[in-house]
Order: structure tokens, then C-alpha cells, then sequence
């Protein structure tokens, strides 16, 4: 039974361990407000789980503590931000306040991100345009490559993901999250860390057979979803986040998990549509409860108990977890006991 | 064995069938430039084979042949274009347009349509801008539902594709386009007019057992890509084509296969990235060339004699169909042979 862990106690120490290792304080908050949030929602594989991994990084001089990002191109509705090698949540953070800033003259915004890093869910960002009558679309290259192309076995492509989260009235946001891989490679952690094995359809071994052992995940290979389809969105969303920006893509990605010293070059984009310049945004927001309603109430299929939409769990799992705290699996818990002591702060 | 069009008279014939409905000629010729287009680009569902259906809704009452485009909103990056249920062609042609001529200024522009009509394929718009270094994006509601939500059985979303045309250098653009269904709904059409079944996973009947007859299409549901997550992807693109631009979407969806007289308020939306507002155009497309000669260079699973990029056949098929003319089976000739009498032109 993992114990429930009050967000506020979580974030507190994500900030704790994150000064120590050197962050500016301000800084340290930031990125644990957005670290926490993401195990509010249920992103279970992007929260406080991957903070061994940043702090690694950061004490072998991997990422830069205290970044001065550059604004490398600047349109009236475009930019172009250099991260100098910080946090990917504060490069980020950053990037999506100005297309916010942006969109609101010009009708609609795209910032994209390099040297950045891995900056946790992609919904993070998709979602902070959502509270202010915009919509968020979210982009980012994997940081790592578990992918190859469609019929190859090189490993040339990531994850990368699409987040987009739409605002509706009473309803909450309409939050697609999702890998252009059947599986996240953070569920695939997840399972190695919880010692369980994944289903087929995940990943599969060079010989096109099955892999369903996550601590053998090394020798394979993610799945796309659509087959081809997959690819080429992945593709497609690493060109439009990596290459367009002067990010890493391609062989070039360095896998932050095997080696925390390179710098990874991350690269992330970021869109935003101001709803006032199509139509009325109380009304777009009553249209999108709308949207609600009708996928709801469709017929279901037999023995299927609840149509949902995308980011309902996230909603359903953030509202629990607000109330209740978040659940930290044992074995995560003893890992961030030992970087407690390693750091000398206070423990969870 | 089908017989070789030249692109011209087919084009040539698009345009006499379209100006014997009373269509401008101007109109007519630009439609028919677009909808041969589809066909050289081996879109066999999306090009001529539609002109029956097209025409019969013009002869019904349902589009207009003359519309009067309006601006029912202008931001510098943004716009919504009231296409007065005009041809789609037309009404996606000039918002392309409109978009790249913002984009060039702004860096980035969004321009959403409504009140517009089926449009042949995806790729034909995002591929405009790929020809002056820009980056073309290209959302649509499908002209149809056929699927349902995840898990349910009411016919509330379509097939909703998205496009991204990307320019290189020496190589061709990469071109993604794609339904956000396992299969197009142009290609079950396409298979039901040759007779010919439909794979498995492309569609299941209403107790999820595979559909394989595509005459029983109507009995069934198109299946999403990646399952949960194709749904998602159907539903944010059909939020951002369509309902973001009052235009259709879930039950307002007009199938406009079964229907020639009532208004279908079509929903499209095209993105326009113009490539210097973030880098140099020609280093990009010298990177897109590197990005082909990755994946093509990538070592290959067993049995697999070519990693393709998205697009790679639409390229080799134009080139091919332009020189030797474009294939049209026996049962398609027929269908036009007979349009052309109902419209008293010359046939092909």
C-alpha cells in the first residue's frame, strides 16, 4: 500500500532537493509546483519519479542551474527561445507564457524551445493556455530514442508527444496527452520500477516479436500507434519541435537516462490559439460542454461502463490526489529516502 | 487493366463537368487544377472519383456555386473565413493563401473555415506552403461519421485527418497525411467501387466483430488509430476544424454522401509556419535532407526491402502519373461517361 503524500509536503521537498544541488530558489519552486503538479494529474512516470534522474544530471554538470534564455528570433507571433541548458520545466514555463502573451494580439502563437530538457508531461504546458479562454498545443522530442522507423531497427526516433488541452464551461478541459508510441516510455519505467510486466503491443524485440519484460526494454523497441501512422507523426512532431528549432533529433538525441553529462539539446514547441479571435469564448466554452455531453451520452458498447473523454482520469485522479495526497510506491519512496541523505535536506 | 489519363484532359473534363453546373470558369478551372492534383498524387479517393458526388449536391441545391467570402474575423496571425458553402477547394485555397501571406509577416498564422465543403485531400493544402520555406499544417472535420467515441456505438466523430507538408532540399517534402481512422473512408469507398474486401482492423460491426465487406460499411465503425488515443486525436482535431470554427461537428455532421441538399457548414483549418521566423530556410531543408538520409539509411527488420517517409509514394506516383497519365478503373470511366451525357459534355 503506498502512502499518501500531501502535494504541498512533495513540493516542499522537490524544492528542497533541488536548492541543494544549487538552484535559486525562486527557480527550485517553480519547477516543484510544476513537478507536483504533474503527479497531481496522475503522470505518474513524469513527476517526482524522474527527479534521481534530474538531480543525477545536475550534479554531474549536465544542466545548467542558472540559465539565461535568449530570445534567439522574434516574430509578433513566433519566437524562438534558447534554454541555455536549463530545467526544461522553467524553458517551458517560459516559452508558454510568451506565446500566451503573443497570441493575445496577434490571434494565435508558436514559441519553440532548444537547449532545453526533458520538462515532464506534455499536458503541463498545454494546459496553462487552457485557464485563460486559450488553447494550448504542446510539442516536444523525446529524450531518449526507443523508436525506430517504420520497418527499421535503428533507433531514431522518440516518443515525442502531443499535448492539447481545450477549456469548456462546466465541464473541465478537454487534455489530450499522448505519446505517438503505444506506450510512454515513463510507463514502461513505471512498470520496470514496480517489477510488472507490460502487455503486448508495447514493445517489441528486434526479431518483431513481443517484448512484455520491461527490464529487458534496452534490446527493443517502442511500438508506434497506426503502425506507419505512428512514424510519421512522430516524425513530423520531432521535426517540428527538434529541427525546426536547431534542437537534437535523430541521431543526435542524447538519452538523458543512459548519460547525465551531455547536454541533451531538448527540444519543445508550444502553440496557442486565443479563442476571442475565432468567436466568443463563453460560447466556444459552452459548445466544448457540449462536446461533453454528447460523447457521454453516446450508446456503449457491450461491457463498456463509461465512454470518457481525454483527461477525465487526469481530472478524476487530480481531484483525489488533491484531497487524499499523491501515492508513492514503496520502492520510489526508499529512492527518495537515499537522495535525501545524499543531499542533506529533510526527507518526505 | 485501367486506362492512362493525361492529367490536362482530366483536368480539362473536371472543369467542363463543373462549368455545365453553372460554375465560373475561373472557379471551375482551380477546382479542377486541385482535384486532378489528388489524383497525380495517387489520393484515388479524394480526386476525380468524388466529381459525381460533387456534382449531384451543386445539381440539389447544395453548395453555391458563386460564394462570397467573408473575414468573420482578422487578427494579424489569425482568421475565420466564412466560405458562404462554397466549393472547399475554393474556400481552402484562398484561406491557405491567406494564411501564408500572414505568416510571412507574423511568422505564424492560423486561418480556420466554416460554411465550407468537402475539400479532396488533406495533403493538397498543407503542400502549398511548402513550396515558399514554409511549413503547412492542415486540420479537417471529415464530411462524414463514422466512428464513435471510444468504447461507444453512436456515429459522432469522422475520420478527421491531419497534414503536414515540410520542404527539403535535394529530396521532396515529407508530406504526412492521414486519417486519424485506421483507414480513410475514401479508401473503403474506393474498395467498395472495386469490389474488392477490406483488411481486418480497418472497421468493426456493432458487436466489434471485424468488417470486411465494405457494401456493409454502412453497418459498422471506422477504428482509431492507437485505439483511445485515435479517438482523441479525432475529437481535438474535430474541436480545432471544426466546433472552434462554428463550424459542424458530432451530431451537426451532415454525411454528405447520403445527403445532396442539406448544407454540410464543413469545417477546415490550415497552420502556416513560415521556416525564417525560426531558422535559416536553407539550413532547414538541408537538415530535412539529412533527416531523409537517416531514416533512409536505417539498418532494415528482416523483410523489409525500404524505410519510406511520409509521402515518399505521393511523390513517386506523381512523377510517375505525370508522365504516363493517371490509371482510372473500368467502373470510374463509366461513372463519368455517364456524367458527362447527364451534363451534356464531352467525355474524357
Amino acid at each position: 500500500m503506498p502512502n499518501l503524500i500531501p502535494a504541498t509536503d512533495l513540493s516542499a521537498f522537490v524544492s528542497r532537493c533541488l536548492t541543494a544541488c544549487g538552484m535559486p530558489e525562486g527557480d527550485a519552486a517553480k519547477v516543484a509546483t510544476l513537478m507536483t503538479r504533474a503527479d497531481l494529474m496522475g503522470q505518474d512516470g513524469h513527476g517526482v519519479f524522474r527527479l534521481p534522474m534530474y538531480v543525477r544530471r545536475i550534479l554531474a554538470g549536465g544542466m545548467n542551474l542558472t540559465p539565461s534564455f535568449a530570445l534567439l528570433q522574434d516574430r509578433p507571433a513566433s519566437a524562438l527561445v534558447d534554454g541555455d541548458n536549463g530545467m526544461g520545466h522553467l524553458v517551458m514555463q517560459h516559452a508558454t507564457e510568451l506565446a500566451m502573451e503573443k497570441a493575445r494580439k496577434t490571434g494565435v502563437a508558436w514559441v519553440g524551445a532548444r537547449q532545453s530538457n526533458h520538462a515532464g508531461p506534455a499536458s503541463l504546458y498545454a494546459m496553462l493556455p487552457a485557464q485563460e479562454n486559450m488553447i494550448g498545443l504542446y510539442l516536444a522530442v523525446g529524450s531518449a530514442n526507443h523508436m525506430p522507423p517504420w520497418g527499421g531497427t535503428d533507433l531514431l526516433l522518440s516518443t515525442n508527444p502531443i499535448a492539447v488541452a481545450v477549456p469548456a464551461l462546466q465541464f473541465p478541459p478537454i487534455v489530450l496527452d499522448m505519446a505517438t508510441t503505444v506506450a510512454a516510455y515513463g510507463k514502461v519505467k513505471t512498470a520496470a520500477q514496480r517489477g510488472e510486466p507490460m502487455p503486448e503491443g508495447w514493445m517489441i524485440d528486434r526479431d518483431g516479436k513481443p517484448l512484455t519484460d520491461p527490464a529487458r526494454a534496452a534490446e527493443g523497441f517502442l511500438l508506434p500507434i497506426g503502425g506507419a501512422k505512428g512514424y510519421g507523426l512522430s516524425l513530423i512532431f520531432g521535426i517540428l519541435a527538434g529541427v525546426l528549432n536547431g534542437a537534437a533529433f535523430g541521431r543526435d538525441v542524447v538519452d538523458f537516462n543512459a548519460d547525465a553529462e551531455t547536454v541533451t539539446n531538448t527540444g519543445q514547441a508550444i502553440l496557442v490559439l486565443d479563442i476571442a479571435a475565432f468567436t466568443d469564448p463563453a460560447r466556444f466554452r459552452a459548445d466544448i460542454d457540449d462536446v461533453w455531453r454528447q460523447m457521454k451520452s453516446s450508446e456503449r458498447m457491450t461491457g463498456v461502463d463509461e465512454i470518457r473523454l481525454p483527461g477525465e482520469r487526469l481530472h478524476r485522479v487530480m481531484a483525489k490526489r488533491t484531497a487524499d495526497g499523491i501515492p508513492l510506491p514503496g520502492a520510489l519512496q526508499e529512492r527518495l529516502a537515499t537522495l535525501a541523505t545524499e543531499l542533506g535536506v529533510a526527507p518526505l
